[in-house]
């Protein structure tokens, strides 16, 4: 059994090893770590298919092939954050605000002292937990990479759910749509104003995944960069931005979304970009009999921590 | 395609042919109908495994296998009462309290006018709503089959979930613990009071799995029918009843439970109690890969139903 | 549960609600009906796996995510053509000449009475009997996208199977091979003369999978369009013509094939051809353990319905 | 590789090395064999379900852990008979004819040599193709354990299906009724006379389920042994005689049948009587997750042939 | 995240919250612990179906439903014992001899502390360095609930098998025949001789599934404690000794084992034995896709642990 | 039965009948044919997930699918080559030098005759044994195709598993840096040095995946081939090279791999190449739920004849 304080290495030790925590990392919320991988195992927020709950641990299953070194940032991420695993949230099944209220008041204090937070979903719904965890005094930016932009008013009446999670943040001065961007809208929609009433009433920018398929990649990151702009921001993943074929196990099947690489591509593109925090959600290991969805969001959140080392390496290496 | 007021009859069109209504009946609401099969299609009562709101579509399509007559009890169930399949209540995912509403506020009517609902889980949690629904001057006695009593007082402190009903049941006066009965209480407990608790606080008895296991069936059925009584009854049947090696598509996997052929004779055996509604519950399709357990839940469902239609024809023909 | 004449909307009614019609529309074979969802489940022409029987209810299930709105192409489908959900023809399993003359029987007096037709298949063997149902005073155009062009003449002395229908087709002057195309063939072959003799022998003009990957959409969808030229048309679609890793559900896995969003281009592409009729075929629920078959086959069918809603447009507004 | 003419020995290579033939025999039709495997992959008589052409691979997949000795029944069956694996006859997908002619016209002369097969099915209907390949100069007796009696008249007006074989069988004068005895019915029925029907118009005796479910083993043995006596007997033995949560993988699920032990026990009790045949039947894969039903069909194989083997050492040593 | 030093409640935290240690208990090998859970997840040593090396974490997952209280023995074994997960030992995949090194290695230091381990395998090779670990000043009786008595001598002339580990603990002395029984035996045999020579040149009693399932379980248990005497004992339980329909996941299905709950009862009915150390292995997760098996693992586990406290309460509770 | 020399035709005898041999060839081991397929049943080198033993069955299960003749590179590789399907070798589970000494006993008497063994693995520690076989009196070049290099010392000490055989190739003279590329590095990595090291420490040269990805296949066909130059060459293809999304069911999911297509027109692309043997490995049918790596897996081996049978016309035909 390995009691280390570092992540463990697969060539002394084999993969399946032990407790499964993310990349071998140790598991701890000490304060001085830079990053910290948390799970939120909660899925009350779903219209649809619930099982997200489970997200955490098939992310973190998936995670144990992650090594020390990224090379196509060339960066070690985990020992230049000293990342640790920082466990689960107390998410509490069917109450939502509860889980909103463990997610802020276990994972604020970090978020003060220093520690970003890459949270593991659960569905989106727990986004506006996370996002009220690492809340500055201004409204941060948000890069929300998604099939769906989950800004409508509410579904039967309900007003805190996976789809209204977004107007909610608005509402509560979280987020600050002049510096927010939605990426890879697709499918069919309830109504025609479905996309145009981001722009048009909310004031957030969006690209649609035919967009970003039919340009160059320099091209949609520049414009990602330009639109979050150097202040604050957090970074939501939804997996079923991916297409269907490629990331099954989620609640939501659009077809025509990313490739597994170019979302790689697209997270180690925005190198620079002062992230407050990441989350990858929407993993439904019920519906993913091959663990490949799970492994996808591994890798994402593997590139996040990447960039989030190189930005903090060239802060304190300013040269 | 069938667009007849009847079932279907298989020697005349394929079983998978068509919409998968229960046992291939017409759906309607109708309210001459003195029996109605109800899906709720709710989970968010569950504490552990969520998907139950699938449940209800899953034991519909086993159920397709079902012909008209029971040679075991002699009886043709759908024709004596005219049952039909009633589709779904409006259960919102992640609003208990609006699937109780719905319940009641759709089932009631029917009840009104003389429906027997047998109602197609959906997590126990749903339970409560479906007593408030059949709900009359007095509380029913209860038939409660299941590897849980379901009566503990909170998890998380929270008060509505499937592991507390019961106990919300007996405060609102819907139960009368002196004429219920809980069968098939097994596995490890929180504490040495969870079972005598029933008994001692709640005056609700009980007989545990082994004590059904180890008595011939005749005894265990005259103790429930002396319990029940001849008043109105809700008889409410939990699928983890049945050891999970037989039906392992449930939340909680307690080993010992019944087997799938003495569920069949124990509900046979309860012909002449006068039941005022039935459920099937905690079925949960990701977890069944072979569809054991949702054929299962459709099968004691439908001897649900003929002990009912033998019930209806007794009193009609008292002779 | 949903009572009502028009398509269910997933914002007041959770999705999975009730009975899965094709995205939630309401169940009836009216004649008013521009567009009709008819299944076709028979898989006795199966050469290989069985299974397509269960295709038209899978294909169903996994489109209750279609939505009322195509921002790809501006349209209202359902709303534009009165949609409905025709329900199966009574295909009896293991005699393909009944499939055949179920087909005919229950679904040419539809299209007598304007009704144009997408089958849910089934197996490939059927789209005889979908011509058969649409057939006009003349011989239709067909646009088979596909990876076997299903023109053989016998397997085993049978000449009534999913590789030979074509050729049938032909024999019985229902597709006129001048005005027909089959795009996507790949795979090893029987023969060096397999896919030439569509050409040489029957006068049908063909593009390999290898020739679309190899050229623009455009130049495809332009050559495309030239053979169909403005008379009736119908579109057969072999989900097989997708690359298995992306759609793994179907009989037979060439490998190469293509990519899930390159489909729903094609499909788009061809806004403006005259089609009398559609089918999409042979998906096997059993080998498409994470629902992504049945799903694109669904968006397939969303995409077609698009296309004509859109040509009925232009009709009635010529401007 | 092994190229052994004999069963290969676990011992010394793995059970998983090489082509997997039925308990590692031979491949061979040679004429001296007593008893051979015979594979019957066909389904086309399903009138739901289909896939039972893959059930013939699936039990010799799952027989390769069958050894050399039985020792319930102290004898060595594959030695004692010259056993060997026939491979498969020439079925052909969706013409049940030609399945019934490639049986015959493949096994009758090896029947005619002295060769006694146990088929693998394959769905039912094939039974009838069975019986016509091993007929007498007089009508065999039947013993058939199964859920359903498979002595309808018709499917939808269709006379071949696995529903109806064995009124066929009997209209053709393969089977003496008086000599046959169908065990295991259970399930819902069609109608009242759909069992009492056996008796007073074919007169075919029945025990159902129940009935052996409710007496001892040797009383149901000894009044199958009565019914059949001394004369040429077929042994068709349905795995849905088993119950469903113990044998899950096959087409028609009906709750309370047979325990796998007691299966063997049945079989292992039918010593003495004097069979011309088996078949193994309605095994199907893609229901079969975890290969239980495969795995239990290739048992009862294992127990039929060792049954033959005693009848043959004690017919060559009278003593 | 809990943090505890005790078994965290499901009354106060949902269940899949946090890492799957067993039971929810701490993880740690602090040596005041009684009882320790210890995985070994080794497949080495298997001479068929590996991945027994995630035997270990699947057993776990399922032992998450594990409660305080056994109300079957009144008592809290985790309590009583203070017992630990105290992880997995570092076996290494493909080399058997590191596996037990590491077992040695690691466990016998705390077994001369005091502690009881309870081994999760594995296949059922590891059980050679359980003994080796647990080993006293004199051999131990071992009780072996098997369906195979893996004392072959050799599997291709390989000496460190799954099917050999106990003739080569008989060589080394770490085990008394004299007191040792094999119970469950069964399925088809290399050879006649492959069970007697148990008791003939090993001096090992055995049992047969069929002599368990034919006598009352007293009998038995009388039969098994009788042997075992009152000296130190190794309880290694094979999972494939239930019955493959109930417990399919494991490498070798042999059809007419033990029910689950007479499992259950058979560990309870050894209360009073002098265990030493434990196991369950056998457990094969990818073929276990309902969890039944690895569930029944879990429960097993526990049984042997309320055992286990009883014993400790007893002794140090003469009264 | 077919008891033909050469390969079955599906036009006349249904894909599913008979054993699974590779794309239905004959089984045989005669020395004058010049290619043989050959599986390798060994997984004891795998570092994490095993399975690799049921890889060629499940490779061989999916090429029924393949035909005669290649389209796309106009050749009849099977005919040309007069290709059977030699079987396993006799892979000992648990013990790698003996699949080294079976794979060198049983293979290289055959390449000595001349025959060109297309291995199907098996996990990637095989190819060294495989290399043994083919060896030459010099070194050969190897082509490997592969997410990770191979060529690390050791892995806990041990010098002979799945991710150090290449280093151990080398040490033996069997492979020629200089004429070797690796092609499809992907992934995080234990270190800086990692890949590097291949080129400065080994002397062979590599293309990471993205290098494959950024640049036309033209210039990737060229630089291979330049590379490997005109001698003998070994070709070992992992299926871990293949993005996971598209191939799950390996032991390695490294996000940002190779397209199914682009793998077929690699491979094609190398016709001329001197092969002197070929494997396709890590292929774990218990991850691969779809099928679609095996059947991968089958299309790369169908090429890789094909390339070998257009070499040998060449030879023949030198014009």
């Amino acid at each position: 059994m390995h009691e280390s304080d570092k992540q463990a290495d697969t060539r002394s030790s084999p993969r399946y090893n032990g407790f499964p925590t993310f990349a071998r990392l140790p598991v701890s919320r000490r304060t001085d770590a830079q990053a910290m991988i948390i799970g939120v195992p909660s899925d009350v927020g779903s219209t649809d298919r619930p099982g997200g709950r489970f997200g955490p641990a098939a992310i973190r299953q998936a995670s144990l092939i992650l090594r020390q070194y990224n090379p196509a940032l060339d960066v070690r991420p985990f020992e230049v954050l000293g990342c640790t695993d920082g466990g689960d949230v107390e998410a509490i099944p069917g109450f939502l605000h509860r889980t909103y209220e463990a997610v802020e008041q276990e994972v604020r204090p970090l978020v003060e002292k220093g520690v970003t937070p890459v949270f593991l979903g659960g569905d989106h719904a727990c986004t506006l937990g996370h996002l009220r965890a690492v809340r500055d005094h201004a409204p941060v930016g948000l890069l929300l990479v998604d099939a769906h932009h989950d800004a409508w008013d509410d579904f039967y009446g309900e007003k805190y759910t996976h789809g209204t999670w977004l107007r909610r943040a608005l509402e509560e001065g979280l987020v600050d749509p002049a510096r927010s961007i939605v990426v890879g809208l697709r499918g069919s929609l309830y109504d025609e104003r479905d996309w145009t009433m981001l722009h048009e009433e909310l004031g957030i920018e969006y690209l649609t995944a035919d967009e970003v398929h039919d340009q160059p990649l320099d091209a949609v990151l520049e414009r990602i960069r330009l639109r979050l702009g150097g202040g604050s921001t957090f970074f939501s993943f939804d997996i079923d931005s991916v297409d269907p074929s490629f990331a099954p196990g989620t609640g939501a099947l659009e077809v025509g979304g990313f490739f597994p690489r170019q979302v790689l591509l697209m997270v180690r593109g925005l190198a620079g970009v002062r992230f407050v925090g990441f989350d990858v959600v929407e993993v439904l290991p019920a519906l993913d009999p091959s663990f490949v969805t799970a492994n996808l969001a591994a890798h994402v959140a593997f590139e996040m921590l990447s960039v989030l080392a190189l930005e903090r390496l060239s802060r304190s290496d300013p040269a």
